[in-house]
């Protein structure tokens, strides 16, 4: 047995740190799996998206104490990311409901756990749940803090574990289980009004990186009129092969937002800080009532700053939107199959250099537009 | 004639001040009215309520240049405030279409004027069409800056005149129309998809002053469970009266919030400033996708400060509503009507020295709750 294949289930093996200034040379290492649970799932990993909250947690940039592995009650203190997880079932839980099957090819998303009887988890939001467990350094119940799928397997409460339906490719699907659902969700949400009344909605996508670009190609196969908004023209010929009717470069068109007036029902800003952003000028081009929701995780202490008065002339609202639900990544995965769209990909076969390259180039913004890890099976020797 | 009769309809007379100085001594003045449109109404003023938002704009804070008065195209370089306006029909424009009649008594809040034709207008948003007029201090497509109410007669859209029930007595009335209409409208918004479930909202109300007491007995009318926020006690027997179901002082209880998780379905921020505000506490407090909304009016130079990460915890909304539509308006009526509530009102006969008294008051915060100015016929020597 080579040092890279795993002693399943005793043992998971994965890409892991033991100090923020490792963020980019996570080394392989092997840990125990956090305790089953008798509706959790084992994932045979197959291949695994690259999200730039991984960075986030790898810095330690959402926090202010040390990495939450550090204090795990059992398993390793070291930390595997990975969220966006596409691989076949090996093992299901005695009381797993949702029909959840041992072969099935599912996807994981960011989130791992959470609580399955609360409000929340029963109307379709359990994205948001006390309760709810991300997949990497996220504390369990009993204390295990949660391990990611740049490894062989990753263990899961079975409903944030989504069936995938054939015609799919793996490696494209990664990425909607994170990126694609957290802009599938609050599109879906914000516009279906102005759908069910037979109108197409205008729905406008701030950032064309990896969370933007799913965007355009989903508030497009919803049925919006899509406006991309960036800083200057170089995304101009991408964004509009990805499907936006109409795009904007707020650093170079100095007055754009005089000329949307009463344009957008929605609005989703897709970039990782807003510091930034002009959030006034943005607020201004929204219907009455409307929404300007942020989806890009920002550093910890960042604060943002509106004029009250802004909203006062039209009326609407800035907030955020968190993941989305079973019920929209199982409706995500259906509109990729019939409208035929994918995330565009770079693919990277899994080893330490390809996972340090996959980080070092995603925080220097060099991916266009987002990574998927593959080759899993060979490099685990898992697959068999 | 002594000199405080009218010669209408050439002229009106308010109290009006020609400088932000004098903000708490408006003088009696004649003046000339804007020119009569085609869809205008003369109104004769039988009381009008005191707003907060007339210290902003006698004060001149909401502006960085002078009185807007002062640039009038014609008419008066003075300016009289006042939006929450009974009178009585005394003219009606031979293009009016909304059944308003000679002689009807009628309300007329914060808006005289909108350009009645787009989409806004057309949708009961027409507080936040863009050619809309205030009833003072607003400037009309001619050039003319509109003259408010503490007068013996006003002149507005027929869309924005509201015909009033029988029933309600006019002092009673009259804070419905800027201030009433003002909660009525982002709480009727943000509760309606609760209630068509059958579910009762839960509403919090933050700031129990002219416009939060208001907000308290519409959401009760409305089906509300209402929660009532303010610093300290010292209104709790008050806001119980007005209906509330709970009362938090949150400057006495720092802990509050945690024990209001996934509580509400909307919070409703009346207080003038939320520089002091925990708007982060609030936020956490939400239910998924629901609103905090402010309605009142800041210093122009404010600006709110939010952590982005709030809004993730339940993807959540912070956002401002304005006034509201005529629609809402004969709606909150008919409530008022209907559930037998009224705002708390102290009178005051209209002079200038009562004018001036009611100013100051305000000013210091020295009003529970709402002043109207009444007396209006026998000091103008109208309503005969």
């Amino acid at each position: 047995m080579s040092s890279t294949t795993v002693n399943y289930p005793e043992e998971f093996k994965g890409f892991a740190i033991s100090d923020p200034s490792e963020w980019s040379n996570p080394k392989l290492t092997s840990y125990v799996p956090k305790n089953f649970g008798d509706r959790d799932v084992d994932i045979e990993i197959e291949c695994c998206g690259v999200c730039a909250s991984e960075l986030f947690t790898l810095k330690n940039e959402w926090s202010k104490s040390e990495l939450a592995c550090k204090s795990s009650s059992y398993g390793p203190k070291t930390q595997c990311v990975g969220h966006e997880i596409v691989g076949k079932v090996l093992k299901v839980g005695s009381k797993c409901t949702t029909g959840v099957k041992v072969g099935d090819r599912v996807g994981l998303g960011a989130s791992a756990s959470c609580c399955a009887e609360c409000s929340r988890c029963e109307e379709d939001n359990e994205q948001y749940c006390k309760h709810q467990v991300g997949t990497y350094a996220g504390r369990y119940p009993d204390g295990y803090v949660s391990q990611g799928g740049y490894a062989s397997h990753v263990r899961a409460h079975e409903k944030m574990v989504f069936p995938i339906p054939d015609g799919l490719e793996s490696h494209l699907v990664a990425p909607l289980m994170c990126g694609g659902l957290t802009v599938y969700s609050p599109i879906k949400r914000s516009i279906e009004d102005t759908l069910a009344k037979g109108k197409t909605p205008h729905v406008g996508i701030i950032g064309i990186g990896g969370l933007g670009h799913m965007a355009i190609m989903i508030a497009k196969a919803l049925g919006a009129e899509v406006t991309a908004f960036s800083r200057s023209y170089s995304k101009q010929e991408d964004a509009t092969k990805m499907g936006a009717h109409k795009f904007i470069a707020t650093g170079v068109e100095k007055d754009w937002s005089k000329n949307y007036f009463d344009y957008f029902d929605a609005i989703i800003n897709c970039a990782t800080s807003t510091v930034d952003t002009d959030v006034d000028a943005f607020l201004s081009t929204l219907k009455v009532n409307k929404k300007l929701i942020s989806v890009g995780l920002p550093h910890v202490d960042e604060k943002l700053q509106v004029s009250p008065f802004t909203f006062l002339q039209n009326g609407v609202f800035l907030g955020a939107s968190l993941l989305g639900s079973r019920k929209e990544a199982i409706e995500l995965l259906q509109l990729a199959k019939d409208h035929k769209f994918a995330p565009w990909v770079e693919t990277l076969d899994i080893n330490e250099a390809n996972v340090s390259q996959a980080l070092t180039r995603l925080n220097a913004g060099d991916v266009r537009y987002r990574f998927t890890l593959v080759g899993f099976h060979e490099f685990f020797g898992t697959g068999k």
